[in-house]
């Protein structure tokens, strides 16, 4: 094991990976700009006619789910079933399962046709798919459900993956260790689509460093959650610190992130 | 009859309502941050397979048709029938009625098979449904089509609804009593989807006071304004008077709010 | 010829042209938002139900095939074929061209069958199209495909249109003549939709000066390329660049844009 969040993102701004999103209407631009911002080259296509050989092109697929509709989930799978047959690693973002019927069953239904390599979720929605109690409101978590790192390290072994479960603290982990993020800023939870943005940012980051995926997947939040500080610090509120965090992600210093990084 | 944007700001805050929104592409991201920032919870899901039971979690509906096409418009019907059902409040936003021969029809179908509560349009889009003379150009509203308070009392009427009319100077009718609400400010109009966040905020309002939507409706017109107002004082144009009008409404204070609200 | 983006600007502002797009999911937002700002009315609209009609009200359509799928492709084309029958300019941006199939086989079929004015896209996607070599990543152009004035000029006459490549310097062509363009900023770059902004812009100045599209088309890069250099003055990175963008587009000055413009 080797965390360094530095490394990985200097790696990342060489390569300038392709990093291939179906996602959410409501946040694909931010996604795409938190992408382009830390140095990775964001693509998003949706269509069957061409998902299979985009993810081809791609250093990493990343699967949302927070507006699907039928043939959206259809040219998920697709996607992801191609970035499996390639050894592409998928990070699937579940939004607001157990909120709704159709979007727990949508995400049951993507784990078990694709290989996905990290679920990045809140606590509420990766209770939902371990069977845990948890209070989903829409696509937002209300309240802790119980121990972030004891519901990252039984969902990874249930669904044989990483999990990555985002909250206050961070937890993430591949059924064995437990990974710890407490970087981040309570202004995240005031901009919509802060999660996607950190599902993206675990894709990139897995894009430039594949082989360590419980490693990539914690080292992505702590960058995100480090940028996200440095936003918070000018920002008035919710609308210039959404502007002030692509800023704040294109700046990333490789060379002290890995001493601002908070991971144990 | 009692009128105090402060009071329902200071509910909504408290019960974070999920506020459900069927809404266009365009401006997907900035009505949740606008609901968002204000302190109650967005959603965003048009699928048919899911759309009626997230709005019975939802505190209010917003229908929008800015970027309609059939199944939009069928999953807007269902999900308004439903919220009908459990006495939830639906907003509509008729973006572009009368530019198109669709948005027109589509706008009188929806209002034929659900009962809204609020329709939220510019002068234009309002005329065109109760057939008088409107310049609509696109989804923008071109000149005065008469007296702002006369359409909003004559569309409650013909239309069975709250009126809720925006403009220089808002009115806010149920066909009777008519509410004038004069916050706001001229760099609204160089941002795209202001009137569809002022729907979303309108939604807000119903979520937090259920029972006296004329009040709503109004109250949530001016605390919109009076965030413009706030978000305008430091502004060099629209970007960043888009970026500060989320903080502005993250910042807006019920303890003062009544002082400046300009209803009457 | 008499190339004058101040006097074109003015035009536009005067007459505020409606600007029918059909665009892709990530931009829809920036779009909208630029054409606001510069001055003219944008309107989106893809379903096949309106888009002859909407496009009929317009001065200007502007197709992009950033998120295609089947049915916006029908709609584009339906738009395109009454743009052309009305005498009504079109922009087409074939974002992605060459990076999968589908994407270049739409664009051939778009061009086959509708008469485009100006291809506005990078050096990558325009290669593509008249097969010369050129590495496209995802969507983004990656290196330089040989020299910008060759490849308008060749990409001009082949396709019978006008072509405006973009890149650190762009490249307007009717197959005869060449206008180099020498504004903008690094900082475009960074942010995602900055192209497709162009494209849109490039509509707006089509709709203002209908009668010259090379100069007009010209023109329009000058514009935007000059508001670049503008937003980037107060700029920390892509975050504030982007917010600055809209604040600096509606600050043109007509009276000093020829001036600045380096159109040669």
């Amino acid at each position: 094991m080797s965390v360094s969040p530095g490394r990985t993102l200097r790696v990342l701004r060489d390569r300038k990976p392709l990093v291939h999103q179906i996602t959410n209407y409501v946040v694909m631009n931010e996604t795409a700009n938190a992408t382009l911002a830390l140095g990775a080259l964001p693509v998003m296509a949706h269509a069957l006619e061409e998902v299979e050989e985009m993810v081809g092109l791609a250093g990493a697929l990343v699967l949302n789910i927070g507006t699907l509709s039928p043939r959206w989930v259809d040219a998920m799978i697709a996607a992801g079933k191609a970035a499996n047959a390639g050894g592409i690693p998928v990070v699937l973002d579940p939004v607001g399962a157990g909120a709704t019927r159709y979007r727990t069953e949508t995400t049951r239904r993507i784990l078990s046709e694709v290989g996905v390599t990290v679920l990045r979720g809140n606590q509420g929605e990766v209770a939902t798919l371990v069977g845990a109690d948890a209070e989903v409101r829409g696509v937002e978590s209300i309240g802790a459900a119980g121990d972030g790192a004891d519901l990252a390290r039984t969902a990874a072994r249930s669904l044989a993956l990483i999990a990555s479960v985002t909250g206050v603290v961070d937890h993430v982990s591949d059924g064995t260790r437990v990974l710890a993020v407490a970087n981040g800023h309570e202004l995240l939870a005031t901009v919509t689509g802060t999660g996607c943005m950190s599902s993206a940012v675990t894709g990139c980051f897995l894009a430039a460093k594949h082989d360590e995926s419980l490693e990539a997947a914690a080292e992505a939040l702590a960058a995100f959650g480090v940028a996200a500080e440095d936003a918070a610090r000018d920002a008035k509120g919710p609308g210039t610190f959404h502007a002030n965090l692509y800023d704040a992600l294109a700046a990333l210093d490789p060379e002290t992130l890995d001493g601002r990084a908070r991971i144990s």
